[in-house]
């Protein structure tokens, strides 16, 4: 009889490991770790050097991209910064305008860049050795910290908007980004219940692993979309020429240029985690080849 | 001797069969291909009836995906319409302000909607029997309307700017747009030379397939980011208040709504096909199991 792969069943393949052959793809680190799961006790000694040797000879254009990725994170988060230090004013938590310039500064640290390393941590091959629980736990508290910042971001302009009697949540952008962090909240609330917590059945992860990671890469998308409407929306109401005295955006004064420029990096930002998201050779390699392998939290790794 | 799927070479391998530990993941479907393609020919007429069995019963939640988008497409293309006829006076090409209305219609149906529709043909299941050329010629064609729509509506907001004398890109909006527009007519032509022309040589389409896959996601996200500040955009300067005696947008008068809600439409749409796109299991099953399988133009399907 032959098993989902074309192979005999009985040549080297346990009966207690699970089918290969379901709605998921396996890349070729999967495959080589069912091979050695499949491999008698006696050889697996050379097999298990394999894969890290497999995983390190790919991951060079890896490495490339993560750390292209971390250099435009930071640039995103400094130009931001130097946007509205250098023509808003800088920053205060007071009843000031200047507590309005925390909001684009927390929405693209929190919503862009510190969610875009946290949805990337699980793509650095150093992580891919040992246990995963750490890791785990890093990419829920990454998303924590993304989440605490845009929160913060948006009290930051809800404030301002209260203060300066202008209704909340009346722009595309507006409504854009506040789906962004509702969405991003639920994402994490469940992914924390799903993922982590022990009584989490291992159906329920396996249904819901391709989900999440779905609506992690569009949470970025509606970031993106959010970031890029709110500089045009600031520029638009900053630079108004004549009637406050700047230069209209239309004559793209500096503050024009930069912040555009500013959108663009941001855009390129969330083009390369996608990008890093996406390529399948490059996702950790599970032991046990599916989705299964997401353990609960306080679960024995090697159960 | 094992083979890269653990188990034995001479099990029902052809030596002549493409190694499937490739750096490419395999979909159910693959893997059950590649069984087939391993078995005796005598067992070939019971297993090559399986792989559609499988397919059809794994795609009725794909087929409501395509018929989820299908709908939202359509409701994209009436909404912009009926939006631009509805509160800006509807459509000429001439040089009153009517021309500019063309631009949100012409850049949603073709950089979105139709964009949208030829990005997801190949993921449904009636066009996975027999030949493939002619739905790669589907999509070549659905994706140069929808280039066609969308340089057609770059001319007309650039001709309005040039009778109104407005300089052109100036707003990030515009830098998005452009970009998407430039990146999308690069990877079409790309797209024509490696896949279909019968010169380019097999190795070109196995490297370029991923990336080709990765930029048509990009270039829908910048799509969605232009659309999303595109329309806001659009209100802030038709929406101003006492200014130009309309109520403003803060106000959310029935424009605003109205169109907000096309935007969030078109978000919701461009998450779907991403959707669509990223499920694995709703791959297209190639008959090789790899990319080798994107055959040129004018080479025998059967060869």
């Amino acid at each position: 009889m032959r098993g989902p792969l074309g192979a005999a069943d009985t040549a080297g393949g346990s009966s207690a490991d699970p089918p290969l052959g379901s709605d998921f793809p396996l890349t070729r680190l999967q495959l080589l770790t069912h091979q050695w799961r499949s491999e008698a006790p006696a050889e697996r000694n050379t097999e298990v050097k394999s894969i890290p040797t497999v995983a390190m000879r790919s991951s060079v254009p890896l490495y490339l991209c993560l750390l292209l990725c971390a250099c435009l994170g930071v640039a995103c988060v400094a130009g931001v910064c130097v946007w509205n230090s250098q023509w808003h004013g800088g920053f205060a938590w007071d009843d000031s305008g200047l507590k309005f310039n925390w909001h684009p500064v927390l929405m693209v640290s929190g919503l862009v860049v510190v969610y875009g390393f946290g949805a990337v941590l699980y793509r650095v091959p150093l992580t891919w050795g040992g246990d995963k629980l750490p890791w785990k736990l890093a990419h829920a508290g990454a998303m924590l910290l993304a989440l605490v910042l845009a929160v913060v971001g948006l009290c930051a302009v809800f404030q301002n908007h209260a203060t300066n009697h202008i209704p909340p949540l009346y722009s595309l952008h507006s409504w854009v980004g506040i789906c962004s962090v509702f969405l991003f909240a639920t994402q994490w609330a469940v992914g924390v219940g799903a993922f982590l917590l022990p009584c989490s059945p291992v159906a329920l992860r396996v249904l819901l692993k391709p989900l999440h990671v779905w609506l992690g890469a569009s949470i970025l998308t509606l970031s993106i979309a959010a970031c890029v409407s709110g500089i045009n929306e600031k520029l638009i109401f900053a630079l108004k020429g004549t009637v406050n005295g700047t230069l209209p955006y239309s004559a793209l004064p500096p503050e024009a240029v930069f912040a555009n420029s500013l959108g663009a990096l941001i855009v390129v930002f969330g083009l390369v985690v996608l990008r890093i998201l996406s390529n399948r050779s490059w996702e950790r390699p599970e032991p046990g080849g599916q989705d299964t392998a997401y353990r609960p939290l306080l679960q024995e790794e090697n159960e």
